[in-house]
């Protein structure tokens, strides 16, 4: 499935299963470059970050170079208390010891079940397994799919999006892979994501495009603002194209690229959501101001109600305006019009005089569109991608202790 | 069911099928006084109210009496327009002229799909047959509950309480009758709530006491905030017992025993929410105030991974721990300590050393129990009632059209 993406040069991967899993499933997975790369990152805002995090704020503060970066899933490390940083600590340097880095070149990252102490023994042997793995078929899409696949939780694929990238210093790649979350208000399952460049780019430069690009990418699909204990996105730029990249329009074309890969991560995520079977955009436009915009979108993105209406393929619009209604923003319901794709369901607050069921209908069928409700009271917007809600959400999510 | 509930004097009931809803469903309700009730109401604060609340609030505000409550199932006249509005008034302007009433001493509630028009034609055909079942059996438990039938939608039961009380005046007797909500943020569907006396309270006294229950009551349950078009609590006292309270105590007793009422509706809307199988209350304490305590308190009832892990009986703490986390709220986590009931699960931001997996699961597997988060950082608090997210609740959802 991933044969042809686009793998950046200078990184080895690996995944394996240790135990923490069962069965033979993949729980750990090694991201290993070369040489040291510039490491910029954004973190869970939750108020209790778990152990990885608190730790990995610390390096990603500190400005140090990070060239292994090892995942498990499994168990979050999270509500560990000081355990778990000692725990962090310990990975950390055995890691470091084996690969022959400094600990502080080492990243670690955790997903899984709150609040069970870490089992270091058991990632440790892991950790000799990835080593191990290193020797033979580190390099290429297979060992990235690995990867991958050894970082997911209640994920039904691994997620990978490559890009080949031109620049005035020659072509780069950027590789980025990810593990979903569950796609519901409030969402508390971890998304991690981890994009890679073989570009050399400062890191200034590197933490503030990352910034924007998380903010129009994993934050713009209904998870953020609810944010995990553990929630992850690391960004690596270890330089071993040999493209410095400084011009304007160099950055430019990096950032274009990053952009990309984030955003299609996240549509993976979201059609990867829990049990989900659509993949729904909502476009809140006319919005008085931005923060309005917002409020609209994710209290229309995050309605159960809106949502199961999406996964019984209803064109009910009702739902949606009520929604709007109560997110807490002053509106004037004489002005709101919404649309499903280019059907114009509601006119001035009412239904429109125009709409048939079935065109509404039609387009609930498709498992992509969108959901635009235009304020007209202003000119500002805000777009999220969404899922539905399902039956298997709810099985997944009673039987799962994540 | 209802047979032995306390029923005030001076109110006749009746509930009809005018074909608002399919097959031979009731679908129309009339709460009768004898004569004009001293009337307050609580409305949803949604942005898009429906037209017969736009209608009901300019009635309560000009403290209007009111004698007749008509309410109809399968359609909520929301979204509608000026056209909601001007129905509403064809169906009150009828409803007065049939019983010979003022139309302003008539009140209109909606409840249904949103954004079709409301079927007068078939209201007014239902009014008729409501007044010739005023002529039979309109007095008592029979007629009450097939008033409580007709204004149900996705409720499984109708929901009706009754208390007696001794006031220095004499015994009064208040019955309320309600309709449910899904139990789910964000909650679009309607709570229609009637409370009933037959005690006499002066206008501004019942206004104030009115809101002061609704807010320890129905806005307790985790459907409000995000209120639904049509939401309504009414409370009407007409006065017949002859009973006239003035005294603080009288009043006071008075207030106690709608109160009562009120959060009996609520328990009951609760544990007939949409699907439900457990009813949870969510208890935070220790809150540095009382915003904080309410926030965080509404994250963790809302959340829907909570929520199933209620429905799949799992002790999932964690889940817990991280709707706290993201609730928005500065906590210091390693202070928050959780129970369920009185199994302590959490200390100090951690798994309790004594905590054992299947005493948590114990509590989990009772069919209402509480949750309780002391953040130690305060003296404020803050209560809601929930339930879990389970499968029938997408079932119902995905289904129905509301």
């Amino acid at each position: 499935m991933f044969e042809n993406v686009k793998i950046c040069a200078g990184f080895r991967f690996a995944g394996v299963h240790c135990g923490l899993k069962s069965a033979d499933m993949l729980d750990l997975a090694l991201l290993l470059s070369d040489c040291p790369a510039t490491a910029a990152a954004v973190f869970t805002e939750n108020r209790f970050p778990a152990a990885p995090v608190l730790c990995g704020r610390k390096q990603i503060a500190a400005g140090d170079k990070i060239q292994a970066v090892l995942i498990n899933s499994g168990n979050a490390n999270a509500c560990t208390g000081h355990q778990g940083e000692v725990d962090v600590a310990a990975v950390a340097e055995v890691l470091g010891a084996v690969l022959e880095l400094p600990r502080a070149q080492t990243f670690i990252s955790s997903t899984g079940v709150i609040g069970e102490p870490l089992p270091v023994t058991t990632i440790l042997k892991g950790v000799e397994l990835l080593v191990g793995d290193l020797e033979k078929d580190a390099v290429g899409n297979a060992a990235l799919q690995r990867a991958a696949q050894a970082i997911m939780t209640t994920d039904k694929s691994p997620k990978i999006v490559g890009v080949e990238i031109e620049t005035s210093m020659g072509v780069i790649i950027i590789t980025g892979v990810a593990k979903g979350a569950g796609m519901i208000h409030p969402n508390m399952a971890t998304m991690l994501a981890y994009l890679l460049t073989d570009a050399e780019v400062e890191l200034e430069t590197w933490s503030a495009m990352l910034k924007r690009v998380v903010d129009r990418s994993f934050n713009r699909i209904s998870v953020d603002g609810d944010m995990s204990t553990n929630d992850t996105v690391l960004a690596l730029a270890n330089g071993v194209s040999g493209c410095s990249l400084v011009r304007e329009s160099d950055l430019e074309a990096l950032e274009d690229g990053l952009l990309k890969v984030a955003q299609e991560l996240s549509l993976m995520i979201v059609k990867d959501g829990e049990g989900a079977t659509k993949a729904v955009e909502i476009i809140v436009s006319g919005a008085p101001d931005a923060a309005a915009a917002e409020k609209i979108c994710r209290a229309v993105a995050n309605s159960a109600l809106v949502k199961t209406a999406f996964f019984g393929q209803d064109a009910n619009w009702g739902r949606i305006i009520a929604a709007v209604g109560y997110a807490g923003v002053e509106i004037e319901p004489e002005l709101v019009n919404v649309s499903f794709d280019k059907v114009r369901v509601v006119s001035g607050g009412i239904r429109d005089p125009h709409y048939r069921e079935e065109d509404g209908a039609a387009v609930l069928q498709k498992p992509e569109f969108s959901v635009k409700i235009d304020l007209q009271s202003g000119e500002d917007e805000f777009t999220l991608l969404t899922s539905d809600l399902t039956h298997e959400y709810v099985s997944i999510n009673a039987d799962y202790r994540s």
